[in-house]
């Protein structure tokens, strides 16, 4: 592939109002492995099958929502030509020091135009429980909970989402991937891919900027959703929707709260997207089925209630 | 991402000794379309979920194997700056023109260092019954057969496959992903990505050059093994091995072989590869392991039957 | 084991509107085969996995719902106690002579406290196309649609829950398994099984007799309820809800309708019920999570649309 | 169902080398709970989604190998007609106080012609921490390991099998589902089922008497087969064959050993055995596929190694 050189969705900073009900649910549930806490409180997890050091951290605040989302770039080189490209795209670029976060270099950040943060970074140090690289077998200890295998993406809100996808496009070599576009021509949603996912970021449309809908996960396959879903229950986690389908990226999906309020989703499957395929495109009467393909409607939650 | 510009494999021409034969194998057992069939006999397939006009090529010869695998570039310009570094790397490169197969802009071609034929090409139509675009459903008509989502990857037999690995990675900006290695640090087979799979394209080291050890397809997940397995049983078709698991990739698999000999794979799963992400390396003593990683031992047939 | 002799579900004979849409439904989506048309217009049908020469009579009419549900019983000798049984429990038994239904023997015929007729019979000839019995492939020829193992159950609505409890418990050895019962401990609703089944009939308190609230086919795992999913949207059938599963028998499921309306089920799993297990037990303020262990919550449709 | 009053397979006593090295593997391998622990040694344990106390009884001894294997029934009652049919079948029938193993009552005991020891018994405790009963979930805790539902089944090699086949059919109630039979008439093999699955002992005519092939435990589905091959490798567990499926009864399936050289079998799916069901028959020539539905041949150490 021939992109601007950003690797994959890195890290997402979430704040949660109760770290310890967010750790049950973050590790115990989910299955994220607790990697270190720092000075400040903030907690640093990973999945299981992430070589990188983390990939979610958890900071305890009086608001539910998401601080930042992070992309990893090939190398530092590649974060000069991306803040230049940035700049030109408008973006005001800001500089957080190595070491802001522990093992992670130094980062670019700017705030995109649906109002939402965004970070860039080329390294990161590699975990030590990470996946195995010497004879590896598939894990090293038995995934638990819903084993969520990575951090996949998010699904933001905010107003100016062809602004956004502008800066992701020409700045960052995102490709739009699938869009719903109203008849007169207005995009309500649109996802984007980095590389080959059918999705690394998502946004819609609304009225308030900076809004989190979703923090996503990926698992390995439709019985690790029903499984999800049975730990849902157990656990009597709040459960949204699922499980079910998208019609956009075909994923296998579930979604439900953590204790705060953050929508979270395991998903699994869809199709593999090479740049070069064509732009799928929903029309809104179709949209019921572009978000749930088996339901073919919208819930009111589902699309109003964001963090 | 930031490669030289090869998107995926695009397709592979495969030799059989009876056409008809191939067909029932390739078209209702496979679960491909048949697109049209050349002037010269030729017939052209593709699976369901697949944009470009043809994935698999099947020609009536007197010996079963590999033509060419072709691997689809960015644009024509990447194909320029490819011909150049494969010069620079040493290969003889001869062209194809547009048309040599129906709907394929022109190509470019060289012969690995392993003895096999590698075609490049920007241009490909789309095929008229590919995935929807339009409020897409996940298909047109219910797949059929073992119901393969996509021609995937090769799998290759030569002598020098240091030389080769070399011109896919610095000529053609592929990855390796994984390897089996010596104590001497001989490499035994290299694995390589030109995306985020953890294959594109492996080579096995052996005596003989040119060779085809099998031709892989991509199916939904492990319940899609069982059911190809089922289909393999029923219709009698010669099975090599699985269901099983691969420690190399992780992929989910079963090998079988078509009526002229060559052999295939269904597969499902295996990891996600991110550029940057830490070599595999498996040891020999190790490699049954590595290959099958339930049974964790080699067959003979397996290593010892190309086509 | 050691019952009365009810050996499993027979047949159901269900009315629909319009047999050529009902056909296109019963046998391209859910997968059945039609075995006959009878010189009254009714269809026979069977699921590719049953032994006997049909499972499902499909009836034209003017109005949707369930003609009768039959029961197959060992013998005729069984036959002949369990019309004693009956009487002795206050039924009145009528009889339907050998050949009403083609292939079928003489059958018996009472109308259950809910007003639901129920028939019982000894003798169906085998299909000519059911499982093979020599050396036996899993399938003779590859499955389509929802591909449907079997009729499983029915789901009824009635007034006299205990009445009819009373008869399949005293007069046809069934087994209770699950109840959903109030505080003050009327019961809601019954499941009852006459072998290893969770259940073999289900009967819920309404206070309308006679109503059918849906027939269910056995398919076999969660994938299957996937793939059931997708042709159901693929196809614009009716959802009534799912995929998801039950608490009571925790069976993976989900509901739709068939053109006429009729509410179909197809199901995956769920426990195996043993006599002598203990009855489990749910109260009304759990009943939504008893009936979709995900959701926690009951539907309107779900609870009030009956034919 | 009209059968003789045998309810299901109740427990396993087998004979293990080391204590230690069979908990390992029997409890946090294949996920059994432990229940207690005898004076004697014996250790006793279940599988999660058992009502009754116990289901396997592990025996430190020199030799592995299985001690009995019981059938629970329905009453005292039916213990009493059963001895007297065994006595009739020429068994000779001792019994077993209440008490011998923990919470367990009476129970008779007979060597069948095979030289295996079968004991029946109507009593057993129920477990404290089986399947809850007042709105259920799921599980307790969750599963682990490979996720054993329920002690399942047993295969045994003997002599005399069809003099095990009368008893068992004839005393016991049990119908063959499936033989394997040369061409002379000779049977190779019985499947006999006391229920509704495919088989609840399986017995394969062998020289030596009185030996164990396997025991097998149910678990969920297709995709724990393949979670139970990953643990399989995971920590080196010897592997017999699988994952693959039978043809008789159409398992999905994979074997392993214990470390004491014990045969176990972890399998899912096959059909449902309703009475009255043809009897399906394999011949010796098509016994490959019979056995090993996929790679259609046995293997020596399958057909071999018995304890």
């Amino acid at each position: 592939m021939a992109m601007t050189g950003v690797l994959k969705p890195g890290f997402a900073q979430v704040r949660v109002l109760d770290m310890e009900q967010a750790l049950v649910h973050y590790r115990d549930r989910i299955g994220l492995n607790v990697v270190s806490t720092g000075d400040d409180g903030r907690v640093y997890l990973k999945a299981y099958d992430e070589f990188d050091r983390h990939s979610i951290i958890l900071r305890e605040a009086d608001e539910a929502g998401l601080d930042v989302m992070a992309f990893k770039v090939q190398d530092d080189d590649v974060l000069k030509e991306l803040e230049a490209k940035l700049v030109k795209e408008g973006m005001e670029v800001s500089h957080v020091p190595a070491g802001e976060q522990p093992g992670v270099g130094r980062r670019i950040s700017f705030v995109a135009p649906t109002g939402h943060r965004f970070d860039l970074y080329a390294d990161m140090e590699l975990s030590d429980n990470g996946p195995e690289t010497d004879n590896p077998d598939l894990w090293r200890t038995e995934p638990h909970g819903m084993k969520a295998l990575r951090f996949d993406h998010c699904l933001l809100y905010g107003g100016d989402i062809d602004g956004a996808q502008r800066v992701f496009e020409n700045a960052l070599g995102f490709k739009t991937t699938e869009v719903i576009r109203q008849d007169d021509g207005l995009q309500i949603a649109v996802f984007l891919s980095c590389g080959m996912k059918a999705h690394d970021l998502a946004i819609v449309r609304n009225e308030e900027d900076g809004k989190l809908h979703h923090v996503s996960f990926n698992i390995e396959d439709w019985n690790s959703i029903r499984d999800a879903a049975d730990i849902i229950t157990k656990y009597d986690i709040s459960l949204d929707i699922g499980p079910t389908r998208h019609g956009i990226t075909r994923g296998q999906t579930i979604y439900f709260f953590d204790p705060s309020g953050n929508r979270n989703e395991v998903f699994a499957g869809g199709y593999s997207y090479y740049p070069g395929d064509p732009l799928r495109v929903w029309q809104m009467q179709e949209v019921g089925k572009g978000i749930f393909y088996y339901e073919r409607q919208l819930n009111d939650r589902f699309m109003g209630v964001v963090t």
